[in-house]
């Protein structure tokens, strides 16, 4: 039987908040623990006063964001306990603008997070790839955090990914390729950007490792670097430019994902408190720009469950800002927003037609890729792994059941039992799977099947999101439009079908920068 | 060679109500033929005034169109020509204002058009299948369109569809089952809607054809039936109770895909112009809800180049409302929707990735059900119909050419070429197609590829859709949101992301019905 049910690994992912400590010296401190039910009539409060400047400016953009990857959490939440047809609203679905964006850049209608922040950041479209850059790759454009910094305002930038990936970098970098990492810490280091949050530096001693460390150079550039929980915990206005790094890490530097992160990890809420307590202690007011990088991560691989795990963490980071915001009611605007969405994530698949069963996803309790790290140990254990040898692990962090396991006869668990069809599906992936990277099929069958992911995983993934009724069309980003989620003062002017290009315009417009 | 590229037939679709005649007596007549270029400038004259209810109210409703449809529209005529990556704006998405709606019904959260348009009407959820009645089957809601009629305001219902399909059906009838078409028609006939256009009623003697024909009651019930092009071109307001039907029919009685229509056809902006023309003469105003209801049938069968046509279509339908609501900009509220989405509809797919060839559809010449006729009658005529008889008739018509046509190797072709992959798919496609519907595999590999549709043609639309960089996920309605787009009075209302039942309370509210 599976024991560990994630319904509740969720469930303390929408509590983490709750527990998150805050030591500062207490001048950004802001009051926590809001309850939703509160949320709505707060949200009232804020003023829309489209005439003022708001002097705290939150900008939340969850990569590979869209409605689907919303509203699925929505659902799962809605659905999970009673199987009512329901949603459970978000916070910031209760704002009372909303926008919509589309996404498409220079190069492609299915574009780049470098270019699609950029064109947020800088108000240009440019090619996929380029950071802060017009298309010749050449000529740096001015970004509404340099415009922003110049009027006075404080700065931070949080992302739960590496913290000089493409998102982040478009609002303190100009750089030609988004692998340039190296260069962009070292933009980073001069960028004067006054809080930085979440993921560590990727590549900080360069391509090959043999550059100068770019954590040195941050601190010679001012930065105090806290990178343990007790020193992050810590941090306040006193604290000047400050980088909180995650002490814990997964995919090479970026934050844990939800659902695998341990309780007392700090979580991307913590990471905005933050950036609140160290940025509060200025006349001129302060923007922050806060990415959830890793809906996008999971959405590529086509990991519905992680996906939503995401989205309900990401919703912990903009409570913060809503808290804050209820204590500033005249002077704060809150944008969550998407760059584009990945994945072609659809709740409706072809099999399950008009049905949905997302209480299913609930007893998945890993991301895909703490179960690939998972099955490469048992791998390594033994070369020669066999199917069965998996099938226990599977049920165990999938709930997925081959047909032929004796839990498949237990009432409760019917719903999970492989069909002949899926079963099959798994066999030949496993097999896949269990070959070297270029030993692998490269036919057009395998490439929709897998994309360039872990066949065993992502066939996992697929099997139990298309019998929760979940599609998905790509492994890639797609040309679907985003929403936009506007709350404080000057929200009305998100509201309309736009261009990204134009959030950097209205930004602009609105601070007068 | 294929000879006839849609690009031009989907230029007509776009310029048809530029030549769309009226030669009513004028007293709803309104200025036709602004360019898009003057939407915009005109948009921001309408007033938004929330104190104000609006006179003269249009909703539109997209079944199942959700952003995607409406994106993939954008895409397709701004990249047609030059391949260069930019959208062209349809009209409705300059609009000032946009929401979002969840969909779900009380069965579903992939529900069903007649609970969704319930919804819109009547502001409750109800199950799949029920029209304008609460979940216990049996209680009947009243509907903005009573509601509205109550206050003195004229009633217009237009669809492409059948009149007595769901969604039209939802404004006027309370029945426990969409299929109950009679029912409705009998509903219809004494609603004291003032103007009905479009599609034929479904079922009009019953479903055995054993009943009172339909058309006879409204008669009797005092409705002008225009059913020649003529007449309804003369219809005027001195005409009292109308219900202009189409002439031209398709999918047993709604009016042809726009893709499939004849230039000198009637088209959707026509029956909301002479609804215009016919409700216009009153005091206290009227409420016109327009359906296109075929987006969504264009959606079930994954055809996108039908769906984008159809949504063109749309836009000249709503260019009449706002060409009205320029001559009337303090009174006029516009508001376009879906219903649902359908089809899990992506711009972007695992083979493709980031890349988008939207040009390609532009040689599909008719809609999958134009083709399904085409192939059944070669059928009838020769039973042992080939692979190799049928390819020059795909090549006509979708643009799609097999590996060892002399004309693959042309330059201009090479995009239209079937890799083996896709070819084989054709092959399988094919050998279905010919077979008998019982004798149809029913594996799900087959329920997944096919749906309930003819094995041919959806695998000839999947090809063309994929290779131009669209996925599919499935051939039913979807849990996707909506968008809302408003216009003119009390526009502002529908800003922010809510229920679809909140878009009869906003209604209510404004009109203080």
């Amino acid at each position: 039987m599976v024991k560990k049910f994630s319904a509740l690994a969720l469930s303390l992912v929408m509590a983490a908040s709750l527990f998150a400590g805050c030591t500062g010296s207490a001048s950004g401190k802001v009051e926590d623990g809001k309850k939703s039910a509160e949320i709505s009539a707060n949200i009232e409060q804020l003023s829309t006063n489209e005439q003022k400047s708001p002097k705290y400016i939150f900008l939340f953009i969850g990569d590979g964001m869209s409605s689907t990857q919303i509203n699925a959490a929505q659902v799962y939440l809605g659905s999970n306990k009673s199987g009512e047809v329901a949603t459970k609203s978000l916070n910031f679905t209760q704002f009372p603008v909303t926008g919509l964006a589309t996404t498409y850049d220079s190069t492609s209608f299915c574009p780049d997070s470098a270019s699609t922040a950029t064109s947020i950041s800088c108000g240009i479209k440019t090619h996929s790839g380029v950071i802060g850059l017009k298309v010749d790759k050449k000529t740096p454009v001015e970004s509404i955090t340099e415009k922003l910094k110049a009027k006075g305002m404080k700065i931070g930038i949080v992302s739960s990914v590496t913290i000089n990936h493409a998102t982040p970098a478009a609002f303190y970098a100009h750089v030609p390729s988004r692998e340039d990492y190296y260069d962009i810490a070292l933009q980073l280091a001069k960028s004067n950007v006054d809080y930085l949050g979440g993921g560590t530096i990727n590549q900080p001693k360069g391509k090959n490792g043999d550059q100068k460390d770019a954590y040195e150079i941050l601190k010679e550039n001012g930065y105090y670097i806290a990178d343990t929980k007790q020193e992050i915990l810590a941090i306040n206005s006193a604290c000047g430019k400050t980088y909180a790094v995650t002490p814990a890490v997964q995919d090479s530097g970026a934050m844990p994902y939800a659902l695998d992160a341990k309780q007392d990890d700090l979580k991307l809420a913590d990471f905005v408190q933050k950036g609140i307590d160290n940025l509060y202690n200025t006349d001129k007011g302060f923007f922050m720009m806060c990415e959830s990088g890793k809906i996008d991560w999971a959405c590529h691989a086509n990991d519905a469950f992680t996906t939503i795990a995401e989205v309900v963490d990401f919703t912990n980071a903009i409570q913060k800002a809503m808290s804050f915001a209820y204590e500033h009611p005249n002077d704060t605007l809150i944008l969550v927003t998407g760059d584009h969405e990945t994945g072609g994530m659809t709740i409706g698949y072809s099999i399950t037609g008009y049905s949905t069963a997302f209480n299913l996803l609930g007893r998945q309790n890993m991301s895909f890729t703490a179960f690939d790290s998972l099955i490469s140990g048992m791998k390594k254990q033994n070369p020669n792994l066999a199917l069965t040898d998996v099938l226990p692990v599977i049920k165990a962090h999938f709930g997925l059941i081959a047909p032929n396991d004796p839990d498949a006869k237990i009432e409760a668990n019917k719903d999970y039992v492989l069909s002949d069809y899926e079963y099959a599906k798994l066999e030949a992936a496993f097999a896949e799977s269990m070959k070297s990277s270029k030993e692998r099929s490269a036919t057009t069958e395998a490439k929709i099947l897998y994309g360039s992911y872990d066949p065993l995983s992502v066939t996992l993934t697929h099997i139990l999101n298309n019998k929760a009724g979940i599609g998905w069309t790509s492994y890639s980003h797609t040309g679907t439009p985003v929403p936009v989620y506007a709350a404080g003062v000057g929200a009305e002017k998100f509201s309309g079908f736009y261009d990204n290009t134009d959030i950097f315009k209205k930004l602009v417009e609105l601070t007068k920068a």
